[in-house]
């Protein structure tokens, strides 16, 4: 049966591909509401993928459609020419705006496929400055985004400078080709019925998560074949998993990542101790930071290094108070397709749904029990940590182990090698 | 002198012109200032020419560049599938954020080349529903442009839509190449100095604006020896002409409109008698108007007919009180390089910049002696109109004299068949 459905989508022209994805977007991703408005992101390459999106969502009942265009050349022309000044500025007129369109009821999507390694002969410091000054402008909306209390989604277009760093070697247009399949295919829209498809998938994640919240799991403990990792991650009191859609505080029922392979909670911000290495480079902000490795003390980072894009991350761990610690924990197997398919995305919407992972920042208080409903204050004495950044990296892969910690202490085996023991 | 250096220009590469119409665009049209941030509205298909101003905007010392796209297909996929209650609908949220980065010092650059006929074949009904929506949400922006509060500018991208329309039956490269071509001669480029050019250029429009400033005329009087066209348009009480470069409120010296032909200034919105003919056809909001005849009794257009388009020129006349009376008056000699040129623009940008014109709706509150001070009230009574709309249209060409009529009713020849009489 899966074979048969896959050739019918390989039958597919690449624009009835793209036009699928771009409805379960749209449908699934977002469950867009009639009359609701959408604010839709993307980088300029991805304008074919967008007037998709705009079709979809105009069909579904959208009131408008507006979309804010990045582009990779005019960000790198700001690096090479603008005044110092300028990287301590972000135009908190236009963050402020999209604050308001989701406070007046839009939904939000993002297209990601920036060029995950633009900035990377950039000065470290005036990208991290940038990255700060967005951060504090971005907040007001992005505290919308992490409480959910409006219906998002992310979905990834292939674009030529990404496809090239993922298949090294490669023309343009077979790179590009080959990402948009890699996307397809992760992204579950190849069968029939990609929305059966989804259905099916959410199921499967929500009964791991719903086994995960019935152990009450005091921390994890991730330990690897190759000894290179060996942390402890306490859980945040009252933690809830969380794992494919969700109902946000508008009441529309999301998935919030395309693809999404992950079961995450939030740890407790001052329980993490022990060492870890990344299993996966991570593209930051356009900058490539390679082999992390960190130590904890009590939920604190006490010494970061990575053998390229050092600088970069500790200037990351510098943000603030909070970006030194965690903000989300999250159990992928590398069973998952994404994994499977061995590819490495240099995308952290790809690769964190290949490997379990951790996230430095901003904890998402859905991921508490009534968390949505909380103060700062609340949020932070239950152990979710504050932040202005939300940066996830990978820590799984096929010599990875987990075990379930209970508050005596007793460690039960979720995954070994990688995979649920289950 | 004048052959040697087009013949400098025409051996530039198509991207070196590209560089001068951006390097132009943003030291001459806008004056931008160190430090100052620029928002720029611009099509999607002229991305080439945005990543250009970047550049210089950035080397000319921008804060920040933040860059709106529309995007023809989208605009069209809304009109073919979004829900009815779409039509009476803009996003506040984004027009005010335009008029917050207005208020907080940015400079604004729009670059015009949308498809002048997008919209024909769609519902009149919706268009103009479309268009008094935005223009509502608009206003607290655009009143800072129309007091001219900011530095600001226009300049153009020439796109494949609109190059079949400008020369119909040649292959898109052909037509896109052409059209090119016209806007780097139109926009006064094309000299070894064009900082030098657009100077002399601007010493010449301020001669003759001053000329008009020193006579003090009561009333322009347009009659065409095809007798399609007897209008005398009165002129505000202590109005002012205004050509080229303009300092803005913000004390910044601009050139508001890339190219610029004009000497222009308010009529009294109660003082307009007489017919009047179109002199070329009329692209509004993607609707194109042909064969405009308008009778106007006290400043109000008491019949307005139109062999394509009728519809949509009633709607827009009937978008408010002050949409059928005039705001504006030109005087452009039909020596204009635009208008030697032969070439018919569909885009008002340039068609206004070939030939005389009135433009139906908001006035500039500039063009009246202290004017920019002045409240809502106090410029009415000097015969400013007020409107959502600001539409111009063309009405001279080599038949179009046109006489100024002092107080005492004495006429003085200002052009004879399309061109200034001195
Ligand atoms: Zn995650
Ligand atoms: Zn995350
Ligand atoms: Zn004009
Ligand atoms: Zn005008």
């Amino acid at each position: 049966m899966a074979t048969a459905s896959a050739s019918v989508f390989a039958s597919l022209s690449f624009e009835q591909k793209l036009d699928r994805l771009a409805e379960v977007a749209v449908r699934i991703g977002l469950g867009l509401k009639e009359g609701q408005e959408l604010v839709l992101t993307a980088p300029t390459d991805a304008l074919p993928l967008v007037r998709r999106i705009t079709e979809h969502a105009y069909k579904a009942g959208a009131k408008m459609v507006t979309t804010f265009f990045s582009d990779d050349a005019t960000t790198l022309a700001r690096y090479q020419f603008a005044p110092d000044d300028s990287f301590d500025y972000a135009p908190t007129w236009y963050y402020d705006a999209i604050a308001a369109s989701f406070k007046s009821g839009a939904a939000r999507m993002a297209i990601a496929g920036a060029n995950p390694a633009l900035l990377k002969s950039q000065d470290p410091n005036k990208v991290s400055r940038a990255g700060v000054a967005v951060s504090k402008a971005y907040k007001p909306a992005m505290e919308l985004i992490t409480r959910h209390e409006i219906n998002w989604t992310i979905v990834a277009a292939a674009t030529p400078k990404w496809a090239e760093l993922v298949f090294p070697g490669e023309p343009e247009d077979v790179a590009v080709a080959k990402l948009w399949d890699a996307i397809f295919h992760a992204s579950r829209i190849t069968s029939d019925d990609p929305v059966a498809q989804w259905r099916e998938h959410g199921e499967n994640l929500k009964r791991r998560v719903d086994f995960l919240n019935a152990k009450r799991f005091h921390s994890l403990r991730f330990h690897s074949d190759d000894g290179k990792t060996d942390l402890t991650v306490g859980l945040a009191d009252n933690h809830l998993w969380a794992g494919g859609g969700t109902t946000a505080g508008n009441g529309i029922y999301c998935q919030p990542n395309i693809p999404t392979e992950e079961c995450f909670t939030t740890p407790h911000k001052d329980r993490v101790n022990g060492f870890v290495t990344a299993s996966k480079p991570l593209s930051h902000q356009g900058t490539l930071i390679e082999n992390i490795q960190c130590d904890f003390v009590n939920g604190k980072i006490v010494k970061a290094t990575a053998t390229a894009g050092e600088e970069a991350l500790n200037k990351l761990i510098a943000t603030d108070e909070g970006a030194r610690k965690l903000g989300e924990v999250a159990l992928v197997p590398h069973a998952s397709p994404i994994a499977e398919s061995g590819i490495l995305f240099w995308n952290t919407l790809f690769d964190e749904n290949a490997a379990s992972h951790i996230a430095l920042g901003q904890a998402y208080s859905t991921c508490l029990i009534g968390g949505e409903k909380m103060s700062d204050e609340e949020l932070a004495k239950l152990g979710a940590n504050e932040s202005l950044i939300h940066v996830d990296w990978m820590i799984g892969g096929p010599t990875m182990n987990v075990d379930g910690v209970s508050e005596d202490g007793h460690a039960e085996p979720l995954m070994r090698g990688g995979n649920w023991c289950d």
